[in-house]
């Protein structure tokens, strides 16, 4: 196998370290958005699906003292990466509460419990779905009912995964875009309730363009749509709430806001 | 029929007024908010469904002077309280545009015709449906399940009319409550698209208590999560946005926003 060429990248104020691949994907705003909203206090067991370089469990791990992260990765590549980032020196400090599975998130349950993804084990499950770069868009081609198709599958397998894989009560947090709401409503049907969302404006005055997500293991809970978040000032620069997400010293509560 | 107790109400800074019964639902903040989301250059005609005493319908014709609005209503003393508000002396700038239509909303399609709710009729349409006094709240008890599945039926029987009598790419305005939000993009599937959502906060550090939906009749364009509005200061007292609203004097861009 080639070498990829690689960058280690600092987050939360340098305060751990991620491998990502110069010229693939590369994690960010999202990532940290989604591990701020677990509450710091979370005890016992994380899975982060899909997690790419780990860059969001490795946040949570950072930001959660008393909780173990496993990053699921079906990608080789990208479970290889996460790896040498756990391994990185600047991540000792909570490289023990760290481990990659190689599992394929989306695969049915044998096949999942065989890749080390186990049943009702988890205390709270993250999840970015790999929605953002395949660009849901509006257009007439034919491919269009065929990839929407695509999306709700993918969503629904998703969830019915994190179900299976959560505690009773268990916590789900996610990011994703707007546009996908309805997909994702239906998925939590008789999975999760508590649900609330918190929509994410890069500027104040645009529409939303993410949404952040929490939800409860079996909760009968009726929806909530809590105050916004904006990222972005009118010149551009972060918020000062943003700034101190970024840095790693604050979350949002969408558990008990 | 013994005669209601009424009492006569203005709305937009008394520039229109309505007959409301004293003892029963009294339409006011929700009513104006959705018809504040109306463009005011409609063109043409619009139904206001489960008109109540015709509040709603009636903003729209005062802020729409190009609009004509049919207010349908199924409960005969309240279809008599919206005739008697629509023949008030006070909107005789509105009454030729302002029609009683003596109908379900819910009814099966020739019924509906035979009272004169007829297909593909309508620029827009508009609605503020009967959740809001049902009380939807989680509770343990046995009802919940089903009255739950009467507000998913009322949803999907709601929006099955508004295609119904909608003309092709014709628009609906909504307000609702979030947690009802599934429900309601489940029944706007395969029927409309351009969904815009602008959630309305009592207080800005509180979830939103509202959603205002625009919808567009055959669309394509995804799902949108506008920036929210607030109502309240910490004070208690209105916003001024919220004051300009009540007023009459301004509206909310969902369509293009």
């Amino acid at each position: 196998m080639a070498r990829m060429s690689t960058t280690i990248d600092p987050f939360h104020d340098q305060t751990f370290h991620a491998v990502q691949a110069r010229d693939g994907h590369r994690s960010g705003v999202d990532a940290i958005l989604l591990a701020a909203i677990v509450p710091p206090d979370t005890l016992g067991r994380v899975v982060d699906f899909g997690a790419g370089s780990g860059v969001a469990g490795m946040a949570v791990a950072n930001r959660c003292s008393r909780a173990s992260v496993d990053l699921v990765e079906s990608d080789p590549a990208m479970a290889a990466l996460a790896r040498q980032g756990v391994a990185l020196a600047e991540n000792d400090h909570m490289a023990k509460r760290l481990k990659v599975i190689d599992a394929d998130v989306t695969s049915s349950g044998q096949q999942r419990r065989e890749a080390g993804l186990l049943d009702d084990c988890y205390d709270v499950v993250i999840a970015n779905p790999p929605f953002n770069d395949r660009g849901f868009r509006p257009s007439p081609n034919t491919l269009k009912a065929a990839a929407h198709m695509m999306e709700e599958d993918l969503l629904e397998n998703w969830m019915r995964t994190a179900a299976a894989v959560s505690r009773p009560s268990g916590r789900l947090f996610m990011i994703m875009r707007p546009q996908n709401l309805r997909e994702l409503l239906d998925a939590l049907v008789g999975r999760y309730g508590a649900i609330s969302i918190k929509p994410v404006h890069a500027k104040s005055n645009k529409p939303a363009t993410r949404i952040l997500v929490s939800a409860q293991r079996g909760s009968k809970t009726p929806l909530r749509l809590l105050e916004p978040f904006t990222l972005h000032q009118d010149s551009g620069a972060f918020t000062i709430e943003a700034d101190i997400i970024f840095r790693g010293r604050a979350g949002f509560d969408l558990v008990s806001a």
